[in-house]
């Protein structure tokens, strides 16, 4: 099942893709679960996935603006240098444990939204990642269990201000506001029964400048969720992202940036496309 | 003024410290403001601050358990290396920028609740800050404007597991649940026209570990508010932890860390003290 959070009609809502179109569980569940992250706390989206099998769509994907899949996550943990040849080419050897950092909500654009260069630095660079949604909490969470916690999976582009990240923190340097892309659909982990063989992709202005097999993470998607839970509760609607794969903007010779005017889209075939117009901060 | 979010008789609310007791301002105003951060959002406390010269306590502070001040903060930024002493002693020259990193709300514990020290790690290190809270709004604050967009100040325990900080990443050393505290109040800045003249005092199980002046921070209030609003929109609620002076416990010989048992106390005079016991993870 693909999932969406959207507003249409003035109203924020959420429900699954259907026949080409939505079929509006925020609508019907709304008043018990305001968002999706809150239905799929309360499982009632494995429940309407029970019943739902002849449901018809109430609205046209087209009829709707996309929003964030998960528009209030409780927290957004990215993993860096989490590919070997990431690792080797942003210099130095593949880390020994997982590399993680934080990103605030309001970093994240939705699909079709734009990500903004900001005033203060042009060194706006794109990092195409596949991401996961926590569906069951838990803390200390044993490897071997840890898929069984994934509600789904979608993407993610960890937009980055390098020169900051860089010269200042890494915390600066990714969380400059509306500088990432999220979305635009969680596909249901029961769809993607094994991650590793899923094919990720990022192209800028349509030109492939990442591509990668997940299967060639350092620390896969178990370790990383029994790692975090290891120092965090994780809860329905986290975001873990799980890293990106070579071939970034700040180690190509010369580097190459985002810039206003470009198009940059991050692909997984079993997901879909993310896709986010660059634009200069007002 | 001083401020507390609390809770008591199985409620959450807040209110204001007066005559040795608790006006509840959150039983007055919660059904528009739920939180104190709603409060200060929607300028109710500086009306009420302006109506309440004989406001009486509806409440003793012995009747109410004290919440975390900001209970629902939107971003919680904490800066780095931030005292000339402690750069030093944290190991090479002081920055050129402002370093921040991000903690999430679950890390942070009110005052007299348990700071837990962690199963995988007994590297628990303290961090007396003072911390400042936003109340107006902004992005791109200019250093002259920046004092007017606080709210208040109160106290920052930036509780560290240094090994993960130091072996893994600085998220994760500075994010482990309830490793940190906050409060015991915010008070309103305008009894605090000068945070640069506040002296901030450490201790562990009474002794003193840290003490400095706050006009020896390397990058000041001003300049650490508009620093932040260059990539984040700042908002009511937000907090700014300002960084720790000399004195940490990883860099002491041998290492002090805090153990099961400990008292850890921050305390600046104007504000009051942030008293956290530690207890080991169960």
């Amino acid at each position: 099942m693909k999932l969406v959070s959207f507003a249409a009609s003035g109203r924020s809502s959420y429900g699954a893709v259907v026949g080409g179109g939505i079929f509006d569980l925020g609508r019907r569940l709304g008043d018990r679960y305001p968002t999706l992250r809150a239905a799929i706390a309360g499982d009632a989206i494995a429940q309407f996935a029970a019943e739902s099998a002849d449901a018809k769509p109430d609205l046209t994907l087209a009829q709707a603006a996309l929003l964030a899949p998960i528009t209030d996550p409780d927290k957004i943990i990215c993993a860096g240098r989490n590919y070997r040849a990431h690792a080797a080419e942003a210099g130095g050897p593949p880390p020994d444990h997982p590399q993680v950092f934080l990103r605030l909500v309001n970093t994240l654009v939705a699909h079709g939204q734009p990500m903004v260069c900001p005033r203060i630095s042009g060194d706006f660079d794109y990092e195409g990642e596949l991401a996961l949604v926590i569906g069951k909490p838990g803390r200390h969470i044993a490897k071997a269990d840890a898929l069984s916690h994934v509600f789904g999976y979608t993407l993610f582009n960890d937009g980055s201000i390098r020169d900051i990240q860089f010269k200042h923190s890494i915390a600066a340097g990714k969380n400059f506001h509306a500088t990432g892309g999220f979305g635009p659909v969680i596909v249901t982990a029961d769809e993607i029964p094994d991650p590793t063989r899923l094919h990720l992709a990022t192209r800028l202005n349509g030109r492939e400048v990442q591509h990668t097999g997940i299967d060639d993470l350092i620390f896969d998607i178990p370790t990383l969720i029994s790692y975090c839970s290891q120092w965090t509760p994780l809860v329905a609607g986290d975001v873990i992202s799980t890293g990106t794969p070579e071939g970034v903007g700040f180690a190509r010779k010369p580097p190459l940036w985002m810039k206003p005017g470009d198009v940059v889209e991050v692909e997984v075939a079993e997901i879909g496309v993310l896709r986010n117009p660059i634009v200069a901060e007002s």
